[in-house]
């Protein structure tokens, strides 16, 4: 009751979101011989008997992951949906349903809601998910989203981020930095809005990366490409936080190193023109702008035949023993230390 | 785009809660076999093959749900595994898992966050549940805490919050009003400490209530009674938004009315004294308070013997045809209609 605080005090920040849910979860027992899978991947892997029950959720918070003045709630919906399918999908699985957990404050119409569920439902239905319930209530300040999605995967086929074997090919679907390009057009607009309201948006030419941040799809058909190819990934990972963030969990997961060859790294040359009139490099943007959700994963060198021709997928590096470090050739041949910089850092880059 | 907002508008107050719930999702379009319970009870139902999984979620938002200048982290954390727990009894499941979603500020130390978790930890330590995952992220304002609780249940143990028969009786678990109860007295103590800092809380006396709201308890204890007597319910439900509220929840799931006797609603001494320090009834506290985590359900009368000498279910009221209506039958005898006032009509009433 009306406890007093203690006086040191350590900040969160110095341990970054990774190394704060470590230090929370690293004393998790577990009391069930169906929790499979806890902390420390994409989903939560519960044993039902004959198959895997997938479990993952995701919070979406207003000011943080969205901004409504550029972001329309439908847009928001389908997505808030999708990032959530993404860590099905990234266990190898197929997502059945979604729980909506819903804060707004009462600024918000009948109409606005509607809106926001609208863009659910046609997520939903395009990825055959149900939404199964939820829990809608009162939020004093921003929009609150949490969503929880459920799937299931053949005990046999469910993937982790590890381990991979020294050797395995590194594999990245679609193209990578078009959502963080896309958001880069939206900030700027949005304050030149701010400074003149008459000003109307310049959106013209950049549909592509607009569309990879405002309404992001999640690789159902890589999945179904892997079940149709009887290509079984040793890990795979999907791309939330940028791909530099995701190799170092697949590293970590595996015990190894990685080396990555740059001009292997897919970006859509929408996205490097838009990086390019922000005077940036593009590789920055695939390998630490992060929300393209798309799936990387490795595979044996065994399935290289069947993999490079499948169009959707780029082989963009391999696994090497741990002490050979996790390393980018660059384009000019030289090689350097990839780090996890994630999105805060790229911000600061490009404020 | 910057999309202009409609001008018909349309308030969410004029639907309510679950009006809301029912208008959003009043189209879902289910495309799995396996769901099969969705939106509209106290948790989902998934078929997993041998057993029905349970899948359940709330969120706690700060301003809302909490307080923290009067809820101490851990006890924020204990209560917000417990509430969730408490719809996976509620469907006469086991709790297995947990999966946390945690939003917050920069504001709070490493050391809170760890009472935070160490109260959740705690929950799942009594309750034997498994912690397997979580998002953690920053939140520009106040404490966001979304839950999901997963559980399982014999596919013919099931309990859905109807149909109930013609005639079953009523029963609840526990006492009720007392956590309502003590949330008044912690309002109360708030606001001479708010008017006056030297003032010390005067909460010697309270133990009960003031658990009742800052730590309450999922009734784990209820279930495994059920099983041990063979009894089913025919219907279940959990209180969280007040006995009214989930009796209307019960009559509509089974398309029925019901008789509450308001000598038999089990009130502690305690929450009684209280009401009567605020000048109030202590039936509208367990009527309208909310926050009991007590389990409401309905057995046929052929349980009645086994059920009368469980000490810690009160048997009610029973189930009437629909054309009866709710009703209270008051202590001196008279019939008023029992009507889901909720919180915030008694927060009003309180005021």
């Amino acid at each position: 009751m009306f406890e007093k605080r203690g006086t040191k005090r350590m900040e969160i920040s110095e341990l970054g979101e990774f190394g704060l849910i470590d230090h929370l979860t690293s004393g998790v027992k577990i009391h069930h011989p169906q929790t499979v899978k806890g902390v420390g991947d994409d989903a939560a892997v519960i044993d039902s008997g004959d198959k895997f029950t997938l479990i993952t959720k995701d919070l979406l918070l207003e000011g943080i992951h969205f901004d409504l003045t550029y972001m329309p709630l439908k847009h928001l919906g389908y997505k808030a949906i999708v990032v959530n399918l993404s860590d099905i999908y990234a266990m190898n699985g197929t997502p059945q349903q979604v729980i909506i957990g819903l804060g707004m404050s009462n600024r918000f119409s009948l109409e606005a809601v509607e809106e926001l569920y609208a863009g659910m439902y046609l997520a939903c239905e395009k990825y055959k998910v149900d939404l199964v319930g939820g829990d809608t209530c009162s939020s004093v300040q921003g929009l609150v989203l949490s969503v929880t999605a459920v799937g299931t995967v053949a005990k046999d086929k469910v993937v982790y981020r590890g381990p991979a074997n020294e050797g395995d090919l590194l594999c990245v679907s679609g193209d990578l930095g078009g959502a963080y390009a896309g958001l880069l057009v939206l900030e700027r607009e949005k304050a030149v809005y701010k400074a003149n309201p008459e000003m109307q948006p310049e959106l013209h030419g950049y549909d592509y990366i607009l569309q990879r941040q405002l309404k992001p799809e999640a690789r159902m058909d890589i999945i179904e490409i892997l079940e149709k190819t009887g290509i079984k990934p040793t890990a795979m990972i999907d791309i939330s936080d940028g791909l530099a963030s995701e190799i170092k969990h697949i590293c970590k997961h595996s015990n190894l190193g990685c080396t990555v060859f740059e001009e292997k790294i897919p970006i859509e040359q929408f996205t490097y023109d838009a990086a390019r009139s922000f005077d940036m490099d593009p590789t920055l943007y695939a390998l630490n702008g992060g929300e393209d959700y798309e799936l990387l994963f490795t595979i044996r060198q065994a399935d290289y035949e069947i993999m490079k021709n499948i169009l959707e997928i780029s082989i963009i590096g391999f696994m090497t023993d741990k002490s050979m470090g996790v390393n980018l050739i660059t384009k000019s041949g030289s090689q350097v230390e990839i780090k996890a910089q994630g999105w805060d850092h790229m911000k600061e880059r490009s404020a």
